[in-house]
């Protein structure tokens, strides 16, 4: 299995405008999954993380790069354990000390050969004291049904939901920071 | 170079997720750039068409997998002759026997670094005979100033266009068709 480093490598060799761009239902039915009933991953940008412990400034400021090519990095993914004492509880409560995700809109369905196989939750992050909105938003992904897929002799299933987070912009396809070095990059790697 | 058998067995090898996905600024300042200066461009998935001769769905039922791995195509590029006879005519004389397209909303510039490097238009596809929309639409993507990278002496110009066919649905990220087997998927080739 490839390291971080490798796999830092190999978001390099990718062509331009190649980059991880997943659909719900591939974060839902493959990585997830896999994460949850404990299966091999193939190497990826997703970090395992107490999310909710920590500001979305300081989650991204690490490791930032990782989740797309040519260092243009719009958003990051990371695992996080679902905490069964938050469950039913007011999302509010969610959140580092100086601000607390509260949902937006409703929960959607995300399918897969028109089966649910999981809920995606949109949320946005708010100033503690002020209680304002802030940029910072995120897609809370979870499995509908995970137990439908094991065994009870297989491995126990871990709790876990995979969260997108990203800052709202006018429009997702205007980048600033297009690397100029692009227009002379060298395709050496693949002009074989 | 790889040919586009090559370029269809690499977008197999690419991670779940991983795909063809780019910004307008990468497809303005460096494919459609490249192309305009006559530059060698790297293996990809946009093909020379006479765009405005055919039917959308006749355009993208050939190829229409290259534009992105796994087999789950929905977005399809070409570049076309930027034709100086409908420079400044009514779009809806464009199109095949069967239909037209014409242009919706406002031209949005295409930057990187703050500089506009190009424009970008949206177009709906009408039946010919009712004049109804249809679900076909397109993002054309032209340069604004490609003469200012240019020296006189060397190779002309070459005046494309490039375009994004893609069928407007009302979630791009729930897709019916995703493939069942990519949760069996081998990883055989990175798991070096």
């Amino acid at each position: 299995m490839m390291n971080k480093d490798q796999y830092e490598a190999y978001l390099k060799t990718l062509l331009p405008g190649v980059r991880f761009a997943p659909r719900d239902d591939e974060l839902v039915g493959f990585y997830l999954m896999r994460k949850v009933l404990n299966q091999p991953l193939p190497p990826n940008c997703i970090n395992d993380v107490l999310l909710y412990n920590y500001h979305p400034r300081t989650l991204t400021a690490n490791g930032g790069n990782m989740s797309s090519p040519n260092g243009v990095a719009k958003e990051w993914y990371f695992f996080t354990p679902k905490d069964r004492k938050y469950h039913h509880s007011n999302r509010s409560t969610r959140g580092p000390g100086d601000g607390f995700w509260k949902t937006t809109g409703v929960d959607k369905p995300v399918k897969s050969s028109g089966k649910v196989i999981g809920w995606k939750k949109t949320l946005v992050f708010h100033q503690r004291k002020s209680g304002r909105k802030t940029n910072w938003m995120m897609h809370e992904y979870t499995l509908s049904n995970p137990w439908q897929r094991i065994d009870k002799n297989e491995t126990q299933l871990e709790n876990w939901e995979l969260c997108r987070v990203y800052k709202r912009k006018k429009d997702r396809n205007q980048s600033p920071q297009l690397e100029i070095s692009l227009l002379e990059a060298d395709f050496g790697l693949l002009n074989n």
